[in-house]
């Protein structure tokens, strides 16, 4: 079997939910459409941007169920199926796996701090093990200012020795873009994504699969324009790229996910897209009127 | 209805594991008996101790029914419901309640960081409401060093106040004496307990509720010797103290979970009981044998 690789634009997509707070697959399916129609190469769900921890297993698998139902391609998802336990992992896996899904994104287990290489090592192990070698394409999720776990280099590299067919790539979101470059440097087989747009051109440059970035929910063809600049060498990419990091500083004027949530709500007239799952909260009437006036301040409009 | 309440010396049970890394439920039941034989007042099933979040939701309800039909108490039980998700802490603190069993040992979410107490509040608010005010009673379970998510005297005043027949107490295990004295003074008709027997006794000094502590998996008889000390006021309850944390002392020379279940083994003659989930690790055989004859030297031997 020969699975795809994941190389491009992707969007760890915002999970939208209902009154009752569960995850609303219409809504998401729709939204997930309107990312891959916008120029994403693929659709990251359930990562910290999905609220994904905030899920249980079972409203996880039912989403996912439901979107791949409403005609969203399972090629071109990258599961998050990260979870303390690896008995959780690897059932999220194997489900997502068995769905046509051939990326996933796992978190370290994240509850106990300070853990060594080799508990790493075996947890990973074990869901490898336990869904089958080769069977999907793994990525390592690197996100120590909120996992607390860093995914240090040798980690990587014994999982890459130990499991060549399925240990596939990193998402980088320690925001550090010289560790990023670092990866892409020490790992030049492996797909190394930033988990940060305005981190993508200079990853590109340095070997990099593209981003995985939370922005693109909104902001996917100002992205999307930049990787292709970038791959043909047609068109200004930097002028692109600086394009993109104006936006971004916007974005980055309120807490990031609901302040994602409340651009899409404005976008789509939708107040319903809103709403976040505890322990996140829904960003304030005001703060979320000010994002959108900073937005229309530098003449940015979502692409409906 | 009128539940118990929770006063005394509970242990947060070790969970041995099967070599499939599975729970071993025969071997759990048998521990939490010697436990209860040997002068706990209950069990606390699922914290930190017992490697809680590395097993499913499905292994925790499997090994609590278990452990309910091979006789154990209900009652005597305090269940671990935490999780990063309200629907997966809300089905396991039902299934508890279900089962008989009064009181509940929730953490706060605890992936996302440097939440609000709006997002904890509305978190165990919903859980509460999910399950039905008044049908269990709940303990919040303050461990920010592992949690990295404090437990507030705010969040537990507006708890209290909302849900006066439901939230019972905190386990503080901060390890922060003047912490846990504080909360017990701000909140009298809460039942605080520190998550550590060396802090029992100042605690009881104080208004505090007894202790869950880790210790108790080996050492209960000791520890119940304190508090019943204090409680009659017979005996000498600084010396019996003074030995407890003399056992604490050894203890501490090792990282304490498989550091435990080590000495646990060594008693038992059983070397299954070493084994640990990931991403835990099992204590290297040397560092076991230091343990054991460090406890050798002091005199101290797990009353079997």
């Amino acid at each position: 079997m020969s699975l795809p690789n994941a190389r491009g634009v992707w969007a760890p997509a915002l999970t939208p939910i209902t009154t009752a707070g569960e995850p609303d697959t219409a809504r998401f399916a729709t939204h997930a459409r309107w990312l891959l129609d916008h120029g994403c190469h693929g659709v990251a769900v359930f990562g910290t941007t999905s609220e994904a921890t905030s899920f249980s297993i079972a409203q996880r698998e039912a989403m996912l169920e439901g979107t791949i139902e409403a005609g969203i391609d399972p090629e071109r998802l990258m599961v998050g199926t990260g979870a303390c336990a690896v008995a959780d992992a690897a059932r999220l896996t194997a489900h997502a796996v068995d769905r046509g899904c051939p990326h996933v994104l796992t978190l370290p287990p994240f509850y106990y701090k300070g853990v060594s290489d080799d508990g790493l090592f075996r947890y990973y192990a074990g869901l490898i093990e336990a869904v089958g070698r080769g069977r999907f394409n793994l990525f390592l999720y690197h996100i120590p200012q909120i996992s607390q776990i860093p995914i240090s280099f040798d980690l990587v590299r014994r999982l890459q020795e130990a499991y060549p067919e399925t240990m596939k790539g990193v998402k980088d979101s320690s925001g550090d873009a010289a560790h990023g470059i670092e990866m892409m440097r020490a790992f030049p087989d492996l797909e190394i994504f930033p988990g940060a747009e305005h981190l993508m051109l200079d990853g590109l440059r340095n070997g990099g699969a593209g981003c995985i970035s939370a922005a693109a929910n909104v902001n996917v063809p100002e992205i999307r324009a930049v990787f292709d600049a970038h791959a043909s060498g047609e068109g200004d990419a930097d002028a692109l790229h600086a394009r993109v990091v104006e936006i971004r500083k916007v974005i980055q004027t309120q807490p990031v996910i609901p302040g994602l949530k409340a651009i899409v709500a404005d976008a789509r007239k939708d107040p319903g897209w809103r709403h976040m799952m505890p322990p996140l909260v829904d960003l304030p009437d005001a703060a979320a009127a000010d994002l959108v006036e900073g937005l229309k301040g530098i003449g940015f409009r979502v692409q409906l």
